[in-house]
């Protein structure tokens, strides 16, 4: 019985395109059923599989003729596994597989065999499928790139047939990282007990921050909602609620002028906690990222990160995202450089320089290109200052006809140089912008050096950021993070006479360079956030309008509490080593903020319209699109 | 040294509002930090901490005042624990717990002790906190109704001040509950190889179906994005793109006039794979179904669920959604009741009855309410007949006059009842109507029989839809479930003739009389797909500009899918056993589609409006608010 038993679990019938599979239940009945497409995936056959009658349906990565013998390579999300059609053995059969295009879709059924000149590249490499049946599923017109790592496609071509793009190997890794990511971070939240909660997307528009898109509501004629740029009120008032420790792993909007890196919508990992202090929410979360890169990519974290103030980050690295996969600190060298020897640094409000390891010997080419470099636009300096201490001990500089040797065996000594190296030196009448200037330079020096690893990370926290920040382009005082932060304790004397000097309880997590996420603590005392809404400019009404629900619900009883957000997108391209965060989502937007593959967005019906008591303004539109 | 050790760790001194606690880290170094707000939560002390030194913060509940001592319910999410003040102890601490109000939000420390009189409906009855410090984090004004399961708050109060009804303990278990299942369903499907993708929420406009949000967009002046209705030609890319296995617990929108149960944006588990067969798919969601009821509700489902063609659910049930906690299948009474006595029968396009077990004792009041029971509008029938097969062996009917004894006793043979039941027949010129009608009764005879118990749930697959169902309104065919589904392969040589009779490859998870999901095989043939939207009514150019990227997409080698979707809302409002969707979503809107307690949707300001190129049509806004 046995015996039978394992004879007709491998007889398999194929019949037209329904294959028809003989199959015991447990009871050993025989029972007639539709067959499965496939028994088994691409990506796990083995040696061990050798012998097996399998079908097999995937993708057409390639056919090579050989001989009497047809390879394809079949392609699914799971691996890649090497067909083979014999001429000799049915010659109808394999004229079949000589018709196959690039990707179709075939289903195909043989034997399981040992390959004699293996494939070491390829986990299935040891084995190939002798087919003894083929069923075309769907043909393929010729795909408009290659379907490679290394495709031929340009960006453009790639997003509007984004399905193709995403059949790539290393495009949909980043995907399958990112749904990864979202289950570890789920389940780590779940076991410190943060509930997931969904907030409403179709909210109220708060004109304080970036700008809302708005959504115009049909049933409430001339009136919008808007959605979300952070679900921040919300997940306050779900502290207010009692809800204790809340996330969401949340969708946000905001309407602005895209950048290289932004996108119309993106996703935040949305964090709030009750009765708690910063450094509660430091260590929780500093548990989360451990347990990340852990995971991900078996990087173990310090046991304890790095917190450094916004002050130092500022002193020390002309940013409050500093990249610590490599050193260079500023050196301020205010007292070593003014000596009345030269103008441009008598006069300057800051100079700083920075060492850079082993570059004595930069030529006057590479030189010029860093001139050039700080001097862009996007930098912003007048010039650059280099001095070289060469190897052989000797000395020069840029700036050899005002300091004697003297001079710059002190600056050298400040700079804590050694024979070989390279310092480079930035001045201004504006200590901050001169910083940040500084800043793009140490960044362009790590990446001349290749110091800027991606698979190194160098986390950190950065704490104590000012509260308010000075907007030129508003000509008032704004809130860093948002109006809830809270002010530091012990600064809240200065709140009336120095707001500008006010700490906030507030903490960036900076990963290479790159802000991943940030949080406060938040107001929970009413007076304390009309204060805030005060200094902000908002009348008492418009702070009611706006944030009346977070006033009065601050009224009954609001506990203690602080959160943060981490930028998904950003979190998942940095543990994918990705250069932009489009690449790590399914369906970007472009720089227009548009989907090219959906075309998106467009124009809509005017009874649409109507039925939203709106009208587009087609003369500013046309006066426009014929500019 | 270990005796002092017992003795440091105990001690506890509070300064001012931040308490400083003197700890022992693991070297027995003293170190000083700042104190948690709580060390434990209000859940979860038991007898075995009694006599240790906690620190506890929430809510206020009540305060009860017994001689000398003081009482204290503080909440939080986790539970309640009673604290006591004694005035003998501390006369000026006892003073200050006497000033707390309700949902006074405060911190205690005290030491845990057992209770003399314990409250057995609570895990922590068996302690209380005999408080030694107190420090109210903040006050509360008297809530505008009472933070209890049974509160004296009405609907619009509640929804209002949405963040203190979250506070009662009803209301939080459900959203605990939603995302208990949400984590459970991300492991279970993750556990399946399913991939969570997140699909854009700003698309483009399809008229097709349902009335989509749309959003202005800036960046595209006159041109607009619309919120998906579901994530339907995604998904159906991402199989084209090769995912094999997609998930996603994605936010949908739909702009309709709001029915009761119904919400502009609601929350819907979307799942889609590749080469699979319908029994694939049911086995799949089957197992996922059963997996949720055994760990959410410790229920366990057959080991396979029935499967109910459309046309059966229909004629036995008039539904396809039958609610099968209960029996009172339809009888079909054609045959039996037309023999040329009663008009009313004889003229009929149909007649069927239900038997209703022990109900022959209805009297004359019950019956006429039954009778305007089905005569409302909502239900729409003309008249209702009974017959009464009393207990002892006689006939009462409303139709005594028109059939004889030998009639009612085949009636009662057709029926399969039993003395002491209650026949009740509806009749009508449309069967499908009247079975429709007959629906309402056999609910509403289950409701009044008490066999719709919330604590049971019976599960199954409606299969074998028609593809199309005949609109009305629109005076054309429309899909029945959505134009990208399967026909039937058997039946497709019927499109052209008999589209009304074509089976699609849809399938509906019904429980207890709800359709919790839906879903269906898709068309992944092009020219398959163009036939269906021709026999929809599309031309091939409205085709092209609504769905060209997936007709496009289906050039280059898709692969069979299909999918279904589950309505997350009215699955864990079914698992709470709650009557509407609203009460597992934390800030729903009310029937207007408004959130009350943000205030939205609300106008916004002009240069909102310029900078969208939109302008609102006042004129008729206003004479639509004179109405």
């Amino acid at each position: 019985m046995l015996c039978d038993f394992l004879i007709f679990s491998d007889l398999v019938v194929i019949l037209a395109d329904l294959l028809l599979i003989l199959q015991f239940d447990k009871d050993n009945i025989i029972t007639f059923h539709i067959a499965m497409y496939r028994t088994k995936t691409c990506g796990e056959l083995r040696l061990a599989n050798a012998g097996e009658q399998v079908t097999l349906a995937g993708w057409v990565q390639r056919t090579r003729k050989m001989g009497g013998m047809t390879f394809v390579d079949l392609r699914d999300r799971y691996g890649i596994t090497q067909i083979v059609f014999n001429n000799e053995v049915d010659a109808a059969l394999c004229d079949n597989a000589n018709k196959l295009g690039r990707e179709f879709v075939v289903q195909v059924t043989g034997t399981v065999a040992e390959r004699s000149s293996k494939n070491a590249n390829l986990p299935t490499g040891d084995v190939e499928i002798i087919a003894t049946a083929m069923n075309v599923l769907s043909e393929s017109a010729t795909p408009p790139f290659t379907i490679e790592d290394n495709t031929d496609g340009g960006d453009d071509l790639r997003m509007k047939y984004r399905y193709l793009d995403l059949r790539r190997n290393c495009v949909r890794k980043n995907l399958e990282l990112r749904h990864r990511m979202t289950i570890l971070i789920r389940n780590f939240l779940d076991s410190r007990d943060f509930i997931e909660v969904e907030t409403p997307i179709l909210i109220g528009s708060t004109p304080e921050g970036a700008r809302d898109f708005v959504v115009p509501s049909r049933m409430n004629p001339g009136q919008f909602y808007a959605l979300p740029q952070s679900p921040q009120t919300l997940k306050q008032l779900l502290m207010v609620a009692g809800f204790d420790r809340y996330f969401q792993i949340a969708k946000c909007f905001r309407d602005e002028d895209l950048r290289a890196d932004r996108q119309p919508e993106f996703t935040q990992i949305d964090c709030e906690m009750s009765y708690v202090h910063q450094d509660d929410v430091l260590e929780i979360f500093e548990d989360m990222a451990r347990h990340l890169f852990k995971e991900v990519r078996g990087v173990e974290l310090p046991a304890k990160l790095q917190q450094m103030t916004w002050h130092d980050a500022m002193r020390l690295y002309g940013s409050d995202k500093p990249d610590l996969r490599f050193g260079m600190q500023f050196v301020e060298l205010m007292d070593v450089m003014k000596k009345g020897k030269f103008g441009v640094f008598d006069d300057a409000a800051y100079i700083g320089g920075i060492c850079v390891p082993g570059c004595a010997d930069y030529s006057r080419k590479q030189l010029d290109e860093l001139t050039n470099f700080v001097k862009r636009p996007q930098v912003g300096a007048k010039g650059l200052v280099y001095v070289k201490y060469n190897a052989d001990g000797t000395i020069k500089s840029s700036v050899d006809k005002f300091y004697d040797e003297a001079d710059l065996l002190e600056l050298k000594k400040a700079m804590g140089a050694s024979d070989g190296d390279l310092v480079l030196i930035l001045s201004g009448d504006n200590a901050n912008k001169t910083r940040i200037q500084l800043c793009s330079l140490r960044l362009e020096m790590g990446e001349r050096l290749g110091l800027r690893d991606k698979d190194k990370f160098e986390c950190l926290w950065i704490v104590d950021f000012p509260l308010f920040e000075w907007s030129d382009e508003e000509q008032r005082l704004m809130a860093t993070h948002h109006p809830f932060t809270m002010p530091n304790p012990d600064d809240i004397p200065l709140l009336d006479e120095h707001p500008e000097r006010v700490r906030a309880m507030a903490y960036d997590f900076v990963c290479n360079g790159i802000e991943v996420g940030g949080g406060s603590l938040r107001i929970h005392d009413g007076k304390l956030q009309e204060k805030m809404f005060e200094i902000l400019g908002f009348t008492p009404e418009r702070a009611m309008a706006q944030f009346g629900f977070l006033i009065n619900a601050f009224k009954y009883g609001a506990p203690p509490h602080a959160g943060l957000a981490f930028g998904l997108d950003r979190f998942v391209s940095i543990m994918a080593g990705l250069d932009s965060i489009r690449d790590c989502i399914a369906f970007p937007k472009n720089n227009s903020g548009r989907d090219v593959m959906l075309d998106a967005p467009s124009e809509i019906a005017q009874e649409q319209l109507d039925e939203l008591y709106l009208n587009v303004d087609e003369q500013r539109v046309n006066l426009l699109k014929n500019k």
